[in-house]
């Protein structure tokens, strides 16, 4: 079969109102700088777009992953899912239409926008101020999975110059 | 992992505008009637709805599946295979919303719609009266795969009384 | 200018999903029985679609249009005012997706659907059993207000026999 | 009435999917140019979007205005109006969900967009090199129409220098 429900999911995830809008801003966006500005862009919408939500059930992870998986929902942007690793609070994000909305060659740089997201998140529920919340690594499965590690950054000044 | 992309994606496909009205719908309907009462009206319904659009590319195979999924895709219904065996056509539905708009309990009855649309494309392309377009067995892959065939009926005197 | 605003959202409106499939129904279903049973089957499963939803807050009418609203928001079912009149709460919808849906023919039983809801959602809030609420008259500019009274109704034994 | 049908389907009509992105995108591009600048950047765009878009039947006035507005139904960006004036050919583009999408605050930049969309949609029609299409003053009827000209530009340089 040379196709599978994945793939027709995934075609169908992105509204065909701001489709072709965002592909075409995500291409001129592109052209206008390097992938740690663009990130950094990115990052700091997110940060912004945070902010229309309030996370405030810190009580459990599995309540805090609810929570957020109930805001993803509604967005149609994915799942989330959190846990605890020995230096790490891991967020894994799946099923995000970033993919189809700012092109394969966004991969680079769209993840930054879940990045503020969870950086902005993670602040708002009072966490230790050592902690930074970083994508790691590059996009899995396709463009359908995002990793981003909540751990002490030693070396790292800000989130805005890791790439 | 408990959950996954397909899971995901299923619970986000049907439209939110008309879920509650088709979740009501179906539990009101199957109060009213037997599965194949059900089954004919899904039937005339899916028979009614096919001429609201026009399937003429006949020209191979490949060109109707094309056709029918560009069909599938705007509506968000999913995507169709379709394939020549010995004895039938063989039509393989997969990704459509109706587990969660009529909902599991309505599996017997609720792909009885797509055999209506089906079976008006095909007898619009001109196929062989002596063919007929039913329903194999039951809903597949967690309700997320319906298999038709096409073939020669001898024994079954008509669409309406196969359960 | 020979279109509108009006239209143009109008026309819009209805998911694309479920429009065919909605359409046929009607077609369908207004086939199988007069105008008093088509109420009576949309009446019936608008009292199940309620049932979906919790209304809790009368603490005043601007509360539980609040209410309300927030749900047909989500839903993008159009929105409602409530008044107090001498003998009567006033429900007036404007701007549900009925006439896209269900087709103009369908505006002498569609309503039904609201009727059925509000019915139970009023009953769900205690209401004095004496009262009924009941569609006035049909459909009003160009089938983008219904209008709904709660009241007592004296020489009519039942919803089902308005009409 | 506090409140009428037109704002209720305004309010509805930008894609839940990305309206907080869009809001927060506007804020955060907002801060960082002019206007002139931003207007630059959205035209770019909207000429990038066109392409995804072909446009070839100019052969009257009316085919043109049908072609434009099943593309806009199709985005649901609203609807367009060509008509000849003495002088232009006036583009007047109603109920795009821009305003709801980039906030009020951006309605000074944000049709600029579809200036960009306009100018290459006529450009690729083959028309007389010596016409410019711009927006001709602000966002008029509440954010809910933006009027363009297409005509001779005898003493703007170009298109971005225009405020």
């Amino acid at each position: 079969m040379s196709r599978n429900n994945a793939q027709y999911y995934e075609g169908q995830q992105c509204s065909r109102q701001w489709k072709a809008f965002l592909s075409a801003f995500a291409s001129e966006f592109a052209s206008k700088g390097e992938t740690k500005d663009l990130r950094a862009f990115m990052h700091q919408l997110g940060r912004t777009m945070a902010n229309e939500y309030t996370i405030t059930d810190g009580s459990s992870l599995q309540a805090l992953e609810d929570k957020m998986n109930s805001i993803w929902a509604e967005l149609d942007w994915g799942w989330v899912e959190l846990s605890e690793e020995a230096e790490a609070l891991v967020v894994a994000h799946r099923a995000s239409p970033f993919k189809m909305a700012f092109g394969v060659g966004a991969l680079s740089w769209s993840p930054a926008l879940l990045e503020g997201i969870y950086a902005q998140w993670f602040e708002s529920l009072g966490m230790d101020p050592t902690l930074r919340l970083l994508q790691k690594g590059d996009a899995l499965e396709g463009g359908q999975l995002f990793v981003y590690e909540l751990k002490k950054q030693i070396d790292e000044p800000s989130y805005f110059t890791r790439r």
